[in-house]
């Protein structure tokens, strides 16, 4: 408890409504005290502390002035939320964060109503504005009913193409809409890309004294006091090429840029637009990622995401590693490979950290690139530089590959490109809950014609993908890998090109055979080493290859075998899916075979830590033992009527 | 033969090095036979006329002045690629667009060196040609090896994120490239958004005597003859709201607006750029869709795409369809229930003809939207209206959808907001080929949590199915449906609201049972009616969800019949995999069921009769009837074993 600061005016607040009866000069203690309760309540859960320590007074600026949650406020990705839940009525479970039955790290329509819409993938929030614009006038009635729409976008976000696509409807549609661009030059990190310099460009490095730049047509909508240094500045302005005329050429009203930290200048122009717009209005705010709190804003990713730490001292409490974790081993991996190869190349889309490619930048600057929050143009850039004579790694986190799926199937599997997608991120992944799940990717690239589709059992089986990759040139090929640390095996000096859709038996036994794709392989170890104490001994494989199967390898285990599991981490429709078809195809089933398919259940799961994930999934050593139980008992029935 | 102008300059040109030797004189000639030479090609084909007749003076033009294939040209989308064809060594197959064995409609790598990168989805050209230019510079070593890369997108295709994605990252990059901005105002339909209203306040509505209007500092690269009235132009736009910023903001040079169907204009600008240009430029070009011939210029959709017709009357000869088309069954059904209930409202991603919605549009202005070529933002949008509390339909066909997957997951499925998905084109499409195909849905969508997923047997099913949808308010719902004419069924007055999860027994019989999901229907009713003469009278059903799966018809399907057959027009891990994990989870295979999946095959089928298509992907009547002889003969054998 010493942790928690004293915030008497912030206790007062319980509900935003309970904003409007604060003056001025209150508003202001409300903030500070909320920047006190946000980074005293990160230092016991972890999380995303910078991206919210920059819109504290954004985030009371807004619920002061707007309705909420009639007026419907969507925070673009959300990682910033955690002064609004703060101010939201959900203070009493902040500390709940990110933790199995708490709070989630994101805004979520079940959580709360001031979470009109969910978000945890970039981009999304100016199309869901839109979007309830629209129904607000075509008399859409849900509870409560429909006010404005404001949609807080940070300056990385805008390097994807759905918010341009969103912008371009909404210029179109010309309805009342608010899009706060909050630019603190920072997403996860440094936003690359032309529009990340044009809005560099927008405003001048300096102190934010008074409003220093104004674009031409937003003076009518600025509250007396700005008007006058609006015209100062626009006169300044003229004849140069700043002025947010790109928004303006969209259709949009453009104010700012504007200190996103003095409540002095957020108040009154929200208050204004508020009073008078008609159609749509970008507010260019800057900010400060990890503002007000040190150790966050000398951090290079701002305290982006963090562990607990030391409110005093800033120091983050981080678990030892027994193991490397699959991203540094892929990372390293793909180094030695370039470093033999100049073929070699690597793409992400603004997840230089999270992939691990900020080492490969490090190391081979010319061949990495980060194309921004862009995973379809990042995927056909991939696409043709395979065509173009180059080894492209396409390294994208499992949930992200998602936005470049019709590319993948349009752009790399028609054309039969060797684009090698790196998938991180594949399976449950902790903390981030149902919104960053890699469920789908085997299902959805296992049925693309001529796909090569791997999943590392291990940190030394990835090493081994990372080099039949680049091995690999008649086509696509992906290999997948989850979050987290390896099991901890001895590393090969060098990755060893595996024979393409080879399989390969783990532990021979009898009765019943499990196979397995991915990393379960270490649960179905630990079950089958549990089972052998009952006298069950299972034959253990690694199928390494979602597609192409090893056929010869399930059909031998389907015949020397009553029953045939398989396991993999990801929804139905996948590996499995692709072993039943090849057995009913082969007559298997016609004389009688216990198959079972154990995939990740039908449910999004919320965040918890990953132990309790996979039981929730029933994917664990445990789960698995059971299932072969299951099966055993059908077996012995059918040797008993044989 | 009468159809065949006479083309005696364009006979001279084999290869684009031809037009090497040629006067511009020549090349005026060659333009002008090569418009002749297309009409008379697609006369005999049908496919897309008004794209390529837009382009002819461009095609000679980038020709005659680049140096294919060496210099990469990527034409997006390419429906405009005829007149590149006859180009480039394939006028003598001309006559064979679109048709089996034949040329494909659009640019394809296997076609030939010239087409360095496929297309057919739009949007795609800009991140090509950057990744090409990266390759060169990188030294990648394709045959031929590399030297620039241009892209030619028109501005419909603008209006998609991708475009503006890849911009971004060229304009960062800074690396010499050519877009080269097809500027028709006509995609399929007319664009929408706000870069399409920007496009058209770039040029002024008068002819092109001069050049009008040249944007600041493109004036450096222009030709002598151009620079004074270019200096001119620009003293008249001085202080004007025009002149290409927005793409200068992104990091381009731009040049334009100039006329594209004045070769006088084209060749030294083309020349010039060519000769001086260092980093990414963007030339603007104003054609006009369908130029040359007076029935596509005067038709509502320019002549985009056309049957075969009489060369001088332009009169289309339309084969007589029997029954409605799906799509237009669809829109009928969604305007009934609009009419009905006020909540109802539909979103297209530009493709109101295609999807039917003109008609709901022309009837229900205001609650209908196209979004342009935007499916990301049209399904987070259609996510926001529900969550607004209306009931929107977002019409999209299959392999358009795969567009906006990331959303679909991640803003209706986690969010389990009630969008209605209309899939169009779900299945195989004819003569658009492999990169049209709507193979892969049931299987991205039906391991989503919480999603409802139909196929529609026949027209009439599909008229139940938009009721059911409407009446579904529970989270998201979609139902699929294919290219073409209906089946001819009777139908009904009003659309009906089915059982969610519920299918239905067609016909009773023994043995073998037939599970069909969508409209294979019709083919397994003939392939039984056929097998009756042989005595053999299987069951057939007609699923008609995907999920939730009827559970108690297929246990009882497995358990009355010795063989369970099921068939869809989706690739493996669709509705057969989720019917075997049922059976297999539920042990009915432990004691041998004759399980058979029929799916469409594992490869990309190219362009052809739906006739061909459906016979090389073994999916007709003949097909069906050898799969049951084949469970037939087990479950015979079995028979006689028990």
């Amino acid at each position: 408890m010493s942790n928690r600061p004293e915030t008497p005016t912030l206790d007062r607040v319980h509900l935003p409504s309970d904003l409007k009866a604060l003056s001025d000069a209150e508003l202001h203690r409300v903030a500070d005290e909320l920047r006190q309760e946000t980074i005293s309540a990160v230092s016991e859960t972890g999380g995303h502390l910078g991206a919210g320590l920059g819109v504290v007074e954004l985030t009371v600026a807004i619920h002061s002035v707007f309705d909420t949650p009639r007026d419907r406020l969507i925070w673009d990705v959300s990682h910033q939320c955690y002064p609004h839940k703060i101010l939201t009525g959900r203070r009493d479970r902040i500390r709940t964060l990110r933790q199995k039955d708490g709070l989630s790290g994101f805004t979520k329509r079940s959580e709360s109503p001031y979470d009109p819409f969910g978000a945890a993938h970039s981009s999304t929030s100016i199309s869901a504005a839109l979007g309830f614009a629209v129904a607000r006038d075509l008399g859409g009635a849900p509870e409560p009913s429909l006010g404005d729409a404001i949609a807080v976008i940070g300056d990385g976000a805008m390097s994807a193409g759905m918010a341009y696509e969103a912008m371009n409807n909404a210029g179109h549609l010309g309805k009342r809409l608010f899009v706060i661009l909050n630019d603190n030059e920072m997403s996860i990190a440094p936003p690359v890309g032309a529009m990340s310099s044009y809005l560099t460009r927008l405003y001048t490095e300096g102190p934010f004294q008074e409003l220093k730049a104004v674009a031409k047509g937003a003076v009518g909508f600025l509250p007396e006091p700005f008007q006058e240094g609006a015209r100062r500045a626009k006169e300044m302005l003229k004849g140069m090429a700043v002025g947010g005329t790109l928004f303006e050429e969209l259709g949009f009203s453009y104010i700012g840029p504007i200190d996103g930290h003095d409540l002095d200048q957020l108040l009154p122009v929200l208050r204004t637009v508020k009073a008078r717009s008609t159609g749509p209005v970008l507010i260019h705010v800057i900010t400060k990622k990890g503002k007000g709190y040190a150790p966050a804003e000398d951090a290079a990713d701002k305290g982006h995401g963090v562990s607990t730490f030391d409110m005093v001292t800033g120091k983050q409490k981080k678990a030892v590693s027994n193991a490397p974790s699959y991203t540094k081993v892929f990372a390293q991996a793909l180094m030695d490979e370039a470093e033999r190869d100049s073929k070699v190349c690597a793409v992400t889309a603004a997840m230089p950290d999270g992939t691990g490619l900020n080492l490969f930048a490090e190391r081979f600057p010319r061949r990495c690139f980060d194309v921004g929050i862009a995973e379809q143009h990042g995927v056909t850039f991939s696409a043709a530089l395979a065509a173009g004579g180059m080894k492209p790694f396409c390294a994208m986190y499992s949930t992200f590959l998602q936005r470049g799926y019709d590319q993948v199937v349009h752009d790399v599997a028609i054309q039969r490109l060797p684009v090698r997608f790196a998938i991180d991120r594949a399976g449950l992944v902790g903390a981030d809950g149902a919104t960053h799940a890699g469920s789908f990717d085997i299902a959805f690239l296992a049925n693309l014609p001529g796909f090569v589709v791997m999943a590392a059992a291990d940190e030394a089986e990835l090493k081994h993908m990372v080099a039949t990759a680049v091995a690999h040139d008649d086509g696509p090929i992906a290999f997948r890998f989850p979050r987290g640390e390896g099991v901890g095996v001895e590393m090969p000096e060098r990755g060893e090109v595996l024979e393409i859709g080879k399989g390969r038996i783990v532990r021979e036994g009898k009765g019943v055979a499990i196979l397995s794709f991915g990393t379960r392989l270490k649960e179905v170890q630990d079950a089958a080493d549990a089972l052998a104490a009952r006298g069950i001994t299972p034959t253990v494989a690694d199928a390494r290859f979602a597609k192409p199967l090893d056929r010869d390898l399930i059909l031998k285990l389907a015949e020397d075998h009553s029953a045939l599991i398989t396991i993999e981490e990801g929804a139905v429709g996948g590996f499995g899916s692709h072993v039943a078809q090849l057995l009913a195809e082969e007559g298997v089933f016609d004389r009688g075979l216990a198959y079972r398919s154990m995939v990740l259940p039908d449910t999004f799961i919320d965040q918890a830590s990953p132990a309790a994930m996979y039981a929730e999934a029933k994917m664990n050593a445990s789960d698995i033992e059971a299932k072969v139980l299951e099966v055993m008992g059908v077996a012995q029935l059918d040797t008993k009527r044989a």
